[in-house]
């Protein structure tokens, strides 16, 4: 058998609240989503005003990123025309995402969980869910 | 045009909070929803130890109650064999849910937003999410 | 080849005309739709304190009594535990509806489409339904 | 707790109408969807020869534009191939419109709503919303 390290709950509210207070600082109202190892949603959080349409795309983000321990940048990449893996974003009834504003959130290495974010520019969005990613590490 | 009044991610964050300590208090963990008035999903915690199966149930009593302003329970009796609402509890791709735990949040006899709980027994569900309400409306 | 006849738009608008008028008597506001005899949507009001949770209720409950030329609540009849339709209920992921508002538009005893109606008990969504019908038996 | 405005359903006829009159000046039958600012649908007209396949693309040029506050073409611009948005097209299972013919209905700079029209060229369909939009701003 095989044992697994993931986030736990107290993780997941660290790394929203690291990425509330960087949309906060950009002045842009965020959806934040924390799902564990498995691609699971542990936490979500729409700030007032975060758009209805980026609830789904949030927790689809974090999904993706930690069932495929990639950002989700890196398949924006790699699905380009031309590239290996092109037509990977309706994969999964459109759940896989090609867009950046989801990360795996790494421990030695491995993932224990995934952040997604989404409501502002990819740029903004990647920015806020890697301040999620670094209060967790500032805790742990 | 109207003018609605509808929750804010603070009054969100109460009753999840709220939730969070009867649930502790019961000994079990749970998944806990919050939608607008509008059924839109604001914020979800799913604590350790809550089922995993119980995300998706926890965020769509949130959303029928807040939708159709009734408790879900009160549709669990409404569509029982014989009664007028069976058959009801597969409608909207199953997100019509008839189980207890689900609660429109009311100010001054208006929706103003959803709770829904998940993981216990329907009967811990509902004082779950009524504990949440309870926290809210000491609140305000 | 064959020729249909189906409902037109001005169709549609009188039936949902003669539904919102019935429904305003009644004091409850609901979710009307209106499909032509494919099933296919025509026209659709969510009037001012519909339930969200009833749109797509209506939708369905409209498409199932086009496409299948029978009141909605005779599949509720027919649906029942132990009787020949059980479990009808959630075929077509869930659009199949059993709970009474939706009806098919005759015309010489032919579906010339279906009007839907949810938002109110089954006995307010039936009427409501059938005075949009004589509105557009009145009409025609 | 958080007081939104948005509109009603006589501000979602005034809308329909004023895109059926334009629709009927170029002579395309369209598909026109209203949805209140929480990306719910309120209204909804195929007029007479309006595409089948488009019913559901309107409701999601509707859906979106309200969701996102944005015009569906804007999406269309940011996720060609090369741009950050790439791969957005099928997010959330596939209604995350990116084709023009959806708005965000803008009173004082807030979103109040969301109008969507499908079944001509997407310039067709964008003239048609606009005039939508039009009518709405003469009656405001």
């Amino acid at each position: 058998m095989i044992s697994v390290t993931r986030l736990d709950i107290s993780d997941a509210d660290i790394l929203i609240g690291g990425a509330v207070a960087k949309a906060n600082a950009l002045g842009v109202p965020m959806c934040i989503a924390v799902t564990d190892e498995a691609g699971q949603l542990m936490a979500f959080c729409r700030m007032d005003g975060g758009k209805v349409t980026s609830t789904t795309i949030a927790i689809d983000k974090a999904f993706t990123a930690a069932g495929a321990k990639k950002a989700t940048h890196e398949y924006g990449i790699a699905s380009q025309p031309g590239a290996p893996a092109y037509g990977i974003a309706s994969a999964i009834g459109g759940r896989l995402m090609v867009v950046g504003g989801g990360y795996p959130v790494l421990v030695d290495g491995k993932a224990v969980g995934g952040i997604g974010v989404s409501s502002g520019t990819p740029d903004q969005d990647m920015a806020v869910a890697q301040a999620g990613i670094e209060a967790f590490h500032k805790h742990v």
